[in-house]
């Protein structure tokens, strides 16, 4: 199998680094979204979306999509549980994992991807109004992280979780994206320096 | 255990369609989202979020966002399987019902939230020209489906899922939302007369 992506976009790092807290080595292969190789005929088979990161199996099947890629490795290696335990765990995953990426991580792509000059030719079109509206979103769903992150050492609860990782790449993707981070946030805080100085932020 | 939803609007009734398919019973209770019920100090505490679905469990904790609750009773009663089996077959539900989900249903809902009358105090601001510009993405995602059902029964391959739950309650959707269905989609027709047809489409 091989995992085709792109360094440049946060969605590959959610696979990276969920295969480096599970302790997966998969073979990469960069594609280069500003050379339009997402675009290309034999890309478009392997997903009609034109998105990466695409999960190419040996036997030529694409699963497309970073959570469905995550659920596969899940499956096959159950330990650590990354999308919880037990109904209630796995519940509670879910609902932070989503909060986290259609809450935060989506405003802070939409502000990037309709802001910024450099997504002109791919967001189209870029609409700067949205772009604006979706700042303050991602600000409010920083102030509800920190609430939870008052009494909860991760993001779903005492365990790391995909929603860390939703949650620590989306706050990465904040400064290229032109988002400022609220001050104050201490929760927040002390939960960033503690996932980002795990290995795995280094995927 | 109970379900705070409301009748108006697509998400609670993903779930109500998913317990029919299952065949679980659960008290629901009506919140009404005009007169401002979701933003009550009470409904607050249990979703900051300020919308429904809500699954409360009997002893208080609530399980917030649609999928969630989906994934909690798929954990508590695995059949039919609703989120696919095997890793393969789990990844190919969730590939689809996030294409399903943030690619039509997403595109559609913006559409309605950004361009309706009745949404101009939900939906602050409300952006017209990036409602306008999910119509035409809700379209491009409905011929990827009308391909998808060209060599599939259901929306993730032969077994009716989670996915198509998604895409009948959008499809359903698209009348108020004011996004029109494009003609000719042949595959998409059929698969809509099958899955509007099971009992569990009343919910």
């Amino acid at each position: 199998m091989k995992l085709l992506e792109t360094r440049m976009a946060p969605n590959p790092r959610r696979v990276r680094i969920f295969l480096a807290e599970k302790g997966i080595e998969v073979p990469t292969e960069e594609l280069d979204l500003m050379k339009g190789e997402l675009k290309s005929d034999s890309f478009t088979k392997l997903n009609k979306l034109q998105k990466v990161p695409v999960l190419l199996l040996d036997d030529g099947t694409p699963i497309c999509e970073t959570i469905a890629i995550c659920r596969y490795f899940e499956e096959l290696h159950p330990e650590p549980a990354l999308f919880g335990k037990g109904a209630l765990g796995k519940a509670t995953v879910e609902m932070w994992q989503r909060r986290m990426e259609l809450g935060l991580m989506a405003a802070v792509t939409s502000a990037f991807r309709h802001l910024h000059p450099a997504m002109a030719n791919h967001e189209v079109p870029q609409v700067a109004a949205w772009g604006e509206a979706n700042k303050p979103r991602a600000l409010d769903m920083l102030r509800i992280l920190d609430e939870q992150l008052a009494s909860n050492r991760y993001v779903a609860g005492d365990t790391y979780s995909v929603a860390d990782i939703t949650a620590l790449v989306t706050m990465d993707f904040m400064k290229p994206a032109r988002v400022q981070r609220p001050e104050g946030l201490v929760n927040v805080e002390r939960w960033y320096k503690e996932v980002a100085a795990r290995p795995s932020a280094k995927a």
